[in-house]
C-alpha cells in the first residue's frame, strides 16, 4: 500500500501517521521483508497512536490477523519480527530531533517527517526476541444464558454454567 | 474501501474476513453512515479475530485511531456508534445457522458468506450506549533511565524517577 492508500485507510493525514510510515518502513527495510500475506511479520507496538495504522498497511500485521501485540507502554517504538529469518529489529521514533518551529504546525511537521533523513528521526536496532506464538482458531460454544457464541477460552463459569463475560457480569452484579 | 481492497489490506481471503465485511456493512446501513474520517464512528468489537480488520476498512474505526475499543469477550459482535447521531447499533454473526457442509471448505464458506441474505446470518438491533470518550493526546517526557520518550500517562515512579514500563520491570525484576 501506499502513502496515499493509507492516508485513506486511516481517513485522514496527520504527523503521527507520517512518523508511523517512516518507522515501519524503516523496519522493513532492516528486515529486508515485504508485506506480511499471513503471519510471516510479526510487529510490537508500544502504544495505539495514528502511526500504527501506517504499520497495519505496510507490514500486514493488522489488528485482525493476530500479528499485531499492543504493549501499552506509551512509546513511540515499533519492533518488527520476522518468523522467515527469525530476525527482529526495533525502531524508535527520536521526537527531540524535531525542530521546535516545525511542530507548531501540524501539515508542516507531517511534510517534514516524509522528507527528512532517517537517521535524523529513527533509531533503528537489531534485537534478540523470543518468537511470538501464532495467532490460534478456537472453537465456540453458546453461552448458558444469552445463547450467543463464545470462544471456548473466554467462558466463565457461574455455578456450573457456561456463560459469556457479559453475562457473567451482569449476573454477578444483580446478585452482588 | 471495496472488499478486494480490504482483502488486499487483510492479506487473503477467509471466512472470517468476509464475515466480518458483512458485519461492519450492515452496522453502517442501519446507522446510515459512511465510513468514519475522524472520529465520527467508534467501534467496540468483541473479538480480535479476522473480521476486525474489514470493520477497519469499512468503518473508519481503525487501531491508530482510538476509535476501535476492544473488549475481549471472545464474541462475534460488533456495536457502532455514531457521535453525530447519537445512534448505536449492535451486530452479531450467527454462525448457527450456516449449513455443517459450507463450513468445511473455507473457501465455499467465504463465497456463501459474501453471498447470503444478511437476516440468515446477522442479527441487528438498535441499541442505547454511553457515548465513548475520545481518543486523547498527550504530551511525553523522556524515562529518566533509558532517556526514551514515554505519554506521560504511561510513566511509573521508581523511588521518585519518573520511569518507562520496561525500565520499570527490568529494575524490579533486578532488585526483586
Amino acid at each position: 500500500m501506499n502513502y496515499s492508500e493509507i492516508v485513506r485507510f486511516h481517513g485522514h493525514e496527520c504527523p503521527g501517521l507520517a512518523i508511523g510510515y517512516r518507522m515501519a518502513l524503516a523496519g522493513l527495510e532492516a528486515l529486508k521483508c515485504i508485506r506480511s500475506k499471513d503471519e510471516e511479520l510479526v510487529s510490537i507496538v508500544e502504544n495505539d497512536a495514528c502511526g500504527v495504522d501506517a504499520l497495519q498497511c505496510l507490514t500486514g500485521s493488522t489488528f485482525g490477523k493476530g500479528n499485531l501485540i499492543f504493549r501499552n507502554y506509551g512509546k513511540q517504538v515499533y519492533t518488527i519480527y520476522s518468523r522467515n529469518s527469525h530476525k527482529g529489529v526495533r525502531v524508535r521514533f527520536n521526537v527531540t530531533t524535531v525542530p521546535d518551529e516545525i511542530r507548531k504546525d501540524r501539515k508542516r511537521f507531517a511534510e517534514w517527517i516524509l522528507s527528512c533523513a532517517a537517521e535524523n528521526i529513527l533509531e533503528v536496532k537489531t534485537v534478540d526476541i523470543e518468537q511470538p506464538p501464532r495467532a490460534k482458531t478456537r472453537t465456540s460454544l453458546p453461552c448458558a444464558i444469552c445463547r450467543e457464541s463464545v470462544m471456548e477460552t473466554r467462558i466463565r463459569d457461574l455455578d456450573g454454567r457456561s456463560v459469556c463475560i457479559p453475562c457473567f457480569n451482569k449476573e454477578s452484579s444483580d446478585n452482588g
